[in-house]
């Protein structure tokens, strides 16, 4: 019996979405390595398996060790961090690792400092400016090329590219608007770079743009991750439908106010994140009520939204015809914002076949 | 040796943090139950000892259990949920348990339900409009005593209120306009109450109010956490100086742009949370850097913020005459803008004697 915040998992709705990806990406003739900082868990990512899945992508070197005991070949998309040169050379001994490059220093440090063989990326900037190098800066890409070249330990895989502006488009239009333009850039760069290395790789990632393109000419791989979920984040940009997203968190309604037609529920920022979504109709919102089916869910119901969140407490709008519906002690299945954050924060999953799925803390 | 994001606490800035309210407490004639949600520690809550503490506050029937190992009054700060009932029943066997009513029909629940003896507070709503009873409506404030006075195992203990919008001032007199609105309401809910229960207790919360405020007159308790650690949001009300805050996150540096004058740190929403602050010369910011001093740190670094958070990136700016001064590998000091949020989401502290203290996750 749930009787606090619980992260409900439809483990249909998951390898639904996995599966989707899979096909796609073999349609595409697409490497697919997804990225399993979403889930950031072994179980779940065993479903990859029955998708052919054989390689993966994490966001820290913590996540590459927990990962390591069952899977052989991991891509870090994080800017390597030279003072887990230790982790990295014991996870290069032990696996088939690929790490992030994006400028001369760090890649000096890693050719004196590396003891075993690693996979080299080269970040490329294609518009988030968040990380990576400047695409027209060759004579920082070649620098670090020629690091690459000269080290015994290192080998150049390619260019590695994610297009994480594409979180803040609201349509399809603009989504694809921003896939062609990454997809210009990196094309450009394997053409330039193609006779000194005639293997590299274009990689690319944002669930955005692995949902809603079309057109992958040229690309080599793809390493989406949140599509394993979805949330309301991606179903706003357009990247899915309401019923692909398949977690929901249940939460206990534990207070009642008529006076502002608000549903005061167990379910906070410690179960949630912070992170909210600007919506057209009903402004800053952290989640949307769905229909309750036993352990799974069906419909948004509408008006029925997530306004507030402190710590513990949540604060649901409620329609006025709806209100007198919900008694103290029912649950609220919750459609979560941002679907790789509240995972990380509940680190576990109630499956909708009743099997609790626990994730650890990867500090 | 620090490789990854670690939330440093300061031990002796924790302690005075504590000594002071505790003096002030005292001076002021109240009763000290300090919540216990900030820090979520056992080892840090047994640093309150040292300054007389023997009950305490906290957020949620799980971390009451989790504290009833060494505290045995606890007051539950938070809407009971009925659907935690055998656990009010075991807590209430092992220790004090207060719990927080505002409506007839949890009490209603409770009083059917109760096999042990709780102590109830009803919860005013001072103006949060979070939760609480409207302190107009006496007649559901009566239904809710008469409920409880007629149970075995209830019995009132008073009034609990919690000004949270007091968060959102950015003034000293705009914090005492809300604690003087809160205890004008509490004092009329006390003398119009205190025949019926000569012994009813006022017991008031915010860590601004509590920090900030000089008359309690007519109050008897108060429960403010966060002042144990501080941070920049209660800063920016003018709770406390930046000297105060007794968390810092260390940081690794792992991209430099000097094109756009960033620095790209291992640190994220994964260790940050995503709550911001607004600050006028600024913008919206997530953190902002402290001089580093071994394990220890001193002054804000003019000009270096925290701007943007993503899963486990930080994008720190800093200006064009220090950019230099900072290295690959650096560790950046962060004082964090929510350390609540902080604290729960790191789950371990590195303090400045070279302690390691970790807390449980609290399902």
């Amino acid at each position: 019996m749930i009787t606090k915040p619980t992260l409900l998992l439809d483990s249909d709705k998951c390898r639904k979405n996995m599966g989707r990806m899979a096909a796609k990406a073999a349609a595409k003739g697409l490497s697919f390595r997804p990225h399993f900082k979403t889930h950031q868990s072994l179980e779940i990512g065993r479903w990859y398996r029955e998708f052919g899945v054989t390689k993966i992508t994490v966001s820290s070197l913590s996540m590459a060790g927990y990962f390591s005991g069952e899977w052989n070949d991991i891509t870090v998309a994080f800017p390597v961090n030279i003072l887990e040169i230790e982790t990295i050379n014991e996870l290069a001994w032990k696996i088939t690792l690929n790490i992030q490059l994006e400028n001369f220093e760090s890649a000096a440090f890693l050719s004196e400092n590396l003891r075993a063989g690693v996979g080299c990326f080269i970040k490329i900037d294609v518009g988030t400016h968040r990380t990576g190098a400047d695409p027209k800066d060759t004579k920082n890409i070649e620098a670090v090329m020629d690091v690459i070249d000269s080290s015994d330990h290192m080998r150049f895989r390619g260019f590695l590219a994610h297009s994480g502006h594409t979180y803040r488009c609201t349509s399809k239009n603009e989504v694809i608007e921003i896939h062609e333009k990454t997809r210009g850039i990196m094309l450009e760069l394997k053409q330039k770079y193609k006779n000194r290395y005639p293997d590299l790789i274009l990689s690319v990632g944002d669930t955005p743009s692995c949902s809603l393109a079309e057109n992958f000419e040229g690309l080599d791989e793809i390493r989406p991750g949140n599509f394993v979920f979805y949330d309301l984040t991606q179903e706003n940009i357009g990247s899915n439908q309401i019923e692909d997203i398949a977690v929901a968190m249940a939460c206990p309604l534990v207070a009642k106010h008529p006076e502002r037609l608000e549903l005061v529920i167990y379910g906070g920022g410690v179960h949630f994140s912070k992170d909210g979504l600007k919506t057209g109709s009903e402004g800053l919102i952290y989640g949307k009520v769905a229909e309750q089916h036993g352990l799974k869910w069906g419909s948004l119901v509408p008006g029925m939204v997530l306004k507030g969140l402190s710590q513990e407490h949540g604060i649901v709008k409620v329609p006025c015809h709806l209100f007198d519906k919900y008694k103290l002690g029912d649950l609220l299945y919750i459609l979560p914002v941002h679907s790789c954050l509240t995972a990380d924060l509940m680190k576990s999953f109630y499956t909708t076949n009743g099997e609790l799925i626990t994730i650890p803390r990867l500090v």
